[in-house]
């Protein structure tokens, strides 16, 4: 595997040059300078280069192990790592100072997790996993509850995880039969919990899980679903750890990639019952674990970002290297056949799209927590919502087309496991499934976030994908780009008007939505992504006009230009399949075989 | 995993009511009747789910694993698999009677090939070896040679593999350094070949590997290059087996998928040399084997159709079983939910197109062999190297998503091994691969075979789509598939008249033809299969019209509306990729990161 450089110059870019630091500038971020974040970026990309990915490989042969007293081994170094994180100071870069973080913009917070995931993606799910029990608790826990666990949550010296899936509850969480039974102050939880990302292992001191169950007496369906915490150590009035709680790890999943993060099945209550506090409100179990899921839903995004940027790494390593044929006359690395190069630009391309719609939706993350304005951080919270899906499932999807890609350039080497590039391609294939499968990203994108407000965050964002074509259209040289993007935001406009429509029919609409929701969510990441990358062209080529000689630059304006006139039409015929209606969908007599 | 019902009603509709059975009217097919023809595709059947299909699990758990000794232990009832299929005379179905074979025609060679790649993918591939260097022996090897090897390969006792690439020679095959060295009436080998398929095993009695290699006083490049055939034992003039020849198993690589087929790196000449014997003519190697590799290509897109089927079934089977949301005010499968129906329905409208497009060009195949009349088996020929590449290339790439979306449709379960979704997504990643990327494949096309005949061939069959496309336009309720086939007819004509005049300049014309060798390549795929589809729903809705309600009609009219109207736009898109020009590949400042 070729060694990780974190992305740090396109990083800069785009906090710099495309977010024009903005985020910087809100109240709350007055000791967070561009030095500041420029030294966070640079010593984020040490530890990825040096202490997480030299373990990617290692830890895909490994995997976890489940031992024979219910433990957990991790792959070799994987602890080490992980607490080489926590002593540096990584674990609570976002999370607010009040909490006990240090408060930095989620733009660079991103930032950060983008390099970790691209250096180890299986390690990265661990404080992923964290940040979420964070969220869930500072928002919906007692203060009891913060006091005695945020702390070493937010430091990452206890981790957290996520159990909703049980086997007959997965995308429909209505159906979760764990049951939790009062006793004194507290619950006895019983159950079966499955897919418990780093559900069980030695890195940290403890481990909070967080658990959807049921009181005996709630009703069937959502509403009777709670929130409860369940540490794997009980906690003393102290805070030290007392006994281990009644939760065990039952198994550890065979999986096609992330072999190092140990995805458990957790038996809850095999013995007197495991004991739970409950978090939030009875019966908002579901609604207090959707505040934690969206942005984990981001999260997933930059992680598929992260994959990319090293299966683009790890092409561009071996198509530099690799000589094969000629090229104009001489022999030449495959890097110079146009057909290879074809596939080396749409890598580059879309990965800098990606990345720079997901830290724009960071950047909108910042405004609608920190703004002064009330109106402006709604503004900017109607925008992350509808934006979310798209960069969870966007990012994921072309993701997995991209790795996929990597394998493809190495030729019969990318199908050698030794190779590197198709555990990238087995790492990304789970992220379009979960944190929501993509499909239900889509229903979320294009029924309750579109329909909630009649489509008027998005056509805000189309808005301003206009301002920019116009931009492009005026600047000479760069007009054909934005000809481009213009009939792109036209077509996303005439999709959303569609799906609107449709959906309002009181009959046909649920259906409608469903039938669109998928073809609707790609047209708009092709758009959007697009629009960034339209954007990055104008920055780019001022910078050229300025004199730079940064082969960045020069880079930059040819992914643009690959984005915007060879990926976005590909895209844009998503509006003919939306057109085309739903009629064979329900036709179809799906039959066995 | 699910069972695996081979797909014999569909490859009955497109033998019988597509292609019309006329390749059985050809000359030398006067035994062949319909009758045979199912008799033949349902015997197969058998030999596909009961023998083939139950072992593809365990065949990708187990791996093929190098002894000690040497040798290679394949999967448990691997070998009993194969030679329940050499004794049924499976071997030589599509082999003419002439070298020993049954003579049957392409088309239902190809079926059963289908079948058995859909049951068994790292199993089928020992025979499609074999069927390689059984071409290349007929068509290039001596009577002597031909005398003592072809019949035990046409009954498939022995195997075949072919030796092309070395670690410096892959794409790039005129950089091939393995020496033979003159010695009485046979020569001495000395080299080493890796990516090796069935290069050891013990399921059949020989193994007849076909090498290129050069003579010690061979020019460089591709003129240099002879095609050899070296046996693992050495044959005795009476036919027997005699000795072990200097050819061993170094090593079985570690794939990303088909675990079940060893992949050898093969020694030639650790001691002596291993004794080989010149096929066909000094000095044309590389030609002689491109004689196999073409029809090895179609195999290979037949090989991934095989797979796409396969993870449809799957696909299918998890969706109506699996109960999760409701759809229309009650609890329902996901295959109800019209998110996961646009899954399931692309799986189905893909796989069936790809199949019928193979299918049309084995039947070429079929009419470029037998038919009477020169100037007729001339255009055949001419289509059949069109579609080569097309079927080849668009297949594998399309089975690669369609096993990808099987995942999906399984939500977290499919990211779990034991499920096998992700063992068909493994095992197809191959396919655009091997046999020549599908890069390669894309130059073929867009460059030699385009360029030779000014693009007539493809013309001739543009004008074909073209009629079909007036037939549904005509025909009232498919009018609106009509439109969209004209359309993209039209796309395609477009877009081979700029390949063809961008080819032609004496500058830019390679790199034009590498720029949009794959946009183009794409293309033509997603219309020539669509041209099927077109045909497909013109047959289905005569059935339904005459009174049959077989749901299989209902689900070919859906799946052929959705191939044409949600489907083709996606491929039509790559005519604006190919109309945006090539600079910015040019200008694309390749770096490392």
């Amino acid at each position: 595997m070729s060694p990780f450089i974190a992305p740090v110059r396109d990083l800069r870019f785009v906090l710099e040059e495309l977010l024009e630091h903005r985020s910087l500038a809100l109240p709350g971020f007055d000791e967070a300078s561009p030095d500041l974040v420029e030294a966070v970026l640079e010593e984020a990309a040490k530890l990825a280069g040096e202490a997480w990915a030299p373990l990617n490989a290692s830890g895909d042969r490994q995997g976890s192990v489940r031992r024979e007293d219910g433990g957990v081994t991790l792959p070799d170094g994987f602890a080490e790592a992980y607490r080489a994180y926590v002593e540096g100071g990584w674990n609570g870069i976002g999370v607010s100072q009040a909490l006990g973080g240090q408060g930095l913009p989620e733009v660079v917070a991103s930032s950060v997790q983008e390099m970790l995931h691209g250096a180890n993606m299986a390690l990265g799910l661990c404080p992923m996993l964290t940040a979420g029990a964070i969220e869930a608790l500072a928002h919906h826990g007692s203060d009891a509850l913060k006091a005695t666990y945020l702390p070493r949550l937010v430091e990452g010296s206890w981790t957290g995880t996520m159990n909703l899936t049980e086997p007959q509850a997965g995308s429909d969480l209505s159906k979760v039969r764990t049951r939790a039974v009062p006793e004194d102050n507290h619950y006895r939880l019983f159950g079966q919990k499955i897919f418990i990302t780093w559900g069980e292992h030695d890195a940290s001191e403890n481990i909070i899980h967080l658990v959807l169950a049921r009181k005996p007496d709630a009703p069937e369906g959502n509403k009777g679903i709670s929130l409860f915490l369940v540490p794997k150590f009980l906690v003393n009035d102290d805070g030290s750890l007392g006994e281990r709680n009644d939760v065990t790890c039952a198994s550890i999943e065979h999986k096609l990639g992330i072999h190092g993060s140990p995805t458990c099945t957790l038996s809850f209550g095999e013995n007197d019952g495991a004991i739970g506090y409950l978090v939030g409100e009875e019966g908002r179990g579901l609604n207090h674990m959707f505040t934690m899921m969206n942005e984990a839903r981001h999260k997933v995004g930059v992680q598929g970002i992260g994959v990319a940027e090293r299966a683009c790494q790890h092409a561009f390593a071996y198509a530099l290297d690799r000589v094969q044929g000629r090229a104009r006359g001489t022999e030449a690395t495959i890097s110079e056949h146009l057909d290879v190069r074809r596939m080396l630009l749409s890598m580059r391309a879309r990965t800098d799209a990606l990345r720079a719609l997901a830290l724009y939706c960071a950047a909108q993350l910042d405004v609608a927590r920190h703004a002064a304005d009330a109106a402006e951080r709604e503004a900017a919270q109607a925008r992350v919502d509808v934006l979310i899906p798209v960069v969870k499932a966007f990012s994921t999807d072309q993701a997995v087309e991209i790795a996929s890609l990597g394998v493809q350039v190495h030729g019969g080497m990318g199908y050698i496991e030794e190779t590197g590039a198709a555990q990238l391609l087995r790492d990304a294939r789970i992220a379009p499934i979960y944190e929501g499968t993509n499909g239900i990203q889509a229903l979320d994108l294009a029924g309750r976030k579109l329909s909630r407000d009649g489509g008027a965050a998005l056509s805000g964002l189309i808005d301003e994908v206009e301002v920019t074509a116009g931009e492009l259209r005026d600047s000479g040289e760069l007009a054909a780009l934005g000809e481009s993007l213009e009939a792109g935001a036209a077509d996303l406009r005439a999709a959303m008007a569609l799906v609107l429509e449709a959906g309002r029919d009181p009959d046909s609409g649920p259906d409608a939505v469903q039938a669109y929701a998928t073809p609707f969510l790609t047209l708009a990441g092709h758009v959007l992504c697009a629009w960034q990358m339209g954007r990055a062209a104008l920055k780019a080529r001022a910078a050229l006009a300025e004199g730079s000689s940064e082969p960045f630059y020069r880079a930059k304006l040819a992914a643009a230009d690959f984005a915007l006139r060879q990926w976005l039409p590909l895209g844009r015929a998503n509006r003919s399949v939306i057109e085309a209606g739903m009629q064979s969908l329900i036709n179809f007599p799906v039959t066995a075989s």
